[in-house]
């Protein structure tokens, strides 16, 4: 049981109706293994500049999550700087400086090549590919997130990839862009023809939905009075969902569900304070409290 | 045990993009009352005009729906005319004839005097008020549903019915306005101290949710292939609801979160066909079967 992901470790600047910070810890990586170090162990690749103090490695100090896949080099972190609507349903991206990430090319260290369990975030497909090559068995779970990006920049990149992955897990937008279909179950039965055998719809505040085989099962967001800030709570969810699953000797029915609770259980944490700062904080007892909540708030006997 | 609902009987031009129907029945009352009547007896209270034929009104016959307080004008049957965008997000309404509705003033025949349960469809505050105060004992459970032309210009006369409603039945953008607050939780809370004692939002194709006390509880949308017209899906949740409410002794926690699927149920079929096509040929054993699929669509243990 050890998860490996891929993905950006950055520094962001994010305006909400809630706040502004100019300069924190993110970055879709980041996000994904503090909320899986809570079910697993976490084996992370990704790159930082020489801006990246031992401050702020110190997120994953007392976790389970190895950085000794986190490569250092000469330059800036990734930055990426955005400002949400009054109602968060939108948000802009004022800036994005790829620094470092311009010339990342992952490498896996020998004791990730074993992982069992790989979690490929929003990159570029071509790297998402050379991750899963370095990987010496087939793992037994591949999840790959995507965006409107990839999609239309390198789309047969993507669909090689995608032969190689067992979840999909995108937003509603993206689901419709990659399959050409705005019915969601006929997207999903197109996404299964490119590889993919389950389909995770990310759904913001409306929740998410997974499909599988013949069926759909869907979980409701979870009711917050304040959401401070939606940064991260996509790659936050992942990381609840493949941190379960990657905990779990085998993956059946009754755990794709329990997965999907995690995953809504930790975004729902991560919206709450600005970045990480409600993540940092977060105990074992809060997050069954929560998915208990989960269970009272969909429960029903007919 | 029996329902009254006050509310439009119409006939209804409809454009989507899955066909056009330059006439057919509709109206708020008529789909409540066809989806209610699966579990109860109702009382229907509307107005229609004298090109409302005997073939228009077989849609009652061999079904629990009382049409003694279906009022027969001269005149023109209130008429509206919409069409859908390419996903049925949204609709612009292209004509609203009132007709005969203009001058309607709701009577109660005497049988109706005593239904415990009412529901008050989209109709002028006033004119819901009116029918209140023609039930002598007050009801069990009285629901009431209304939109942003009576949020906007019959504020007062809203609240003035609110204060004698139980439950709230309105969308999400209904919510917002109604309470002046974007988040849904104080937005109810906010309702609360207007005379609801719960709030049911109807979300579309993202299900809905149920705000009481302290509670939520939430229902995605049955996932369809084909959604081929949503005129009357509210409406037709609306009479799920309430039907059910009607037919049980009393409403609990258990009995509000059936109700919620119930109605939920009743929308899905309905949006299957046009108009009231797919109700028209309804059989129990498909409510049954299609509730029993909400429950596995939902369900998981921890």
């Amino acid at each position: 049981m050890s998860l490996l992901v891929v993905g950006s470790v950055a520094f962001d600047a994010v305006e909400t109706p809630h706040g502004k910070v100019d300069r924190m810890l993110g970055g879709a990586a980041t996000y994904f293994s503090v909320a899986a170090s809570f079910f697993t162990h976490v084996n992370l690749v990704g790159i930082v500049g020489n801006d990246f103090t031992e401050k702020d490695a110190s997120i994953f100090k007392g976790r389970k999550v190895d950085t000794l896949g986190l490569e250092r080099a000469d330059g800036k972190t990734f930055f990426w700087a955005g400002k949400y609507s009054e109602n968060m349903n939108e948000r802009t991206t004022l800036a994005t400086e790829l620094n470092v990430f311009a010339e990342f090319k992952p490498r896996l260290p020998g004791p990730y090549q074993s992982s069992e369990h790989v979690f490929l975030a929003n990159i570029d497909p071509t790297l998402q590919r050379s991750v899963l090559r370095q990987v010496k068995k087939r793992p037994k779970v591949v999840a790959l997130d995507t965006m409107n990006y990839w999609i239309e920049r390198t789309p047969k990149e993507l669909r090689e990839t995608l032969l190689h992955t067992d979840i999909l897990m995108i937003n509603d937008s993206e689901t419709r862009q990659l399959s050409n279909e705005h019915n969601l179950l006929r997207a999903a039965r197109h996404i299964f023809t490119l590889g993919p055998k389950a389909l995770v719809i990310k759904r913001g505040e409306y929740g998410a939905m997974l499909v599988y085989k013949n069926r759909t099962f869907q979980v409701p967001a979870f009711p917050l009075e304040q959401v401070h800030d939606p940064t991260g709570a996509g790659d936050t969810f992942a990381g609840g969902f493949m941190g379960y699953l990657s905990s779990v000797p085998r993956v059946g029915d009754a755990e794709l569900r329990r997965a999907m609770i995690y995953g809504s259980v930790m975004g729902s944490f991560a919206v709450e304070k600005f970045g990480l700062e409600r993540l940092r904080t977060l105990k074992r007892p809060e997050i069954k409290a929560r998915a208990k909540h989960f269970h009272k708030m969909t429960r029903f006997e007919l």
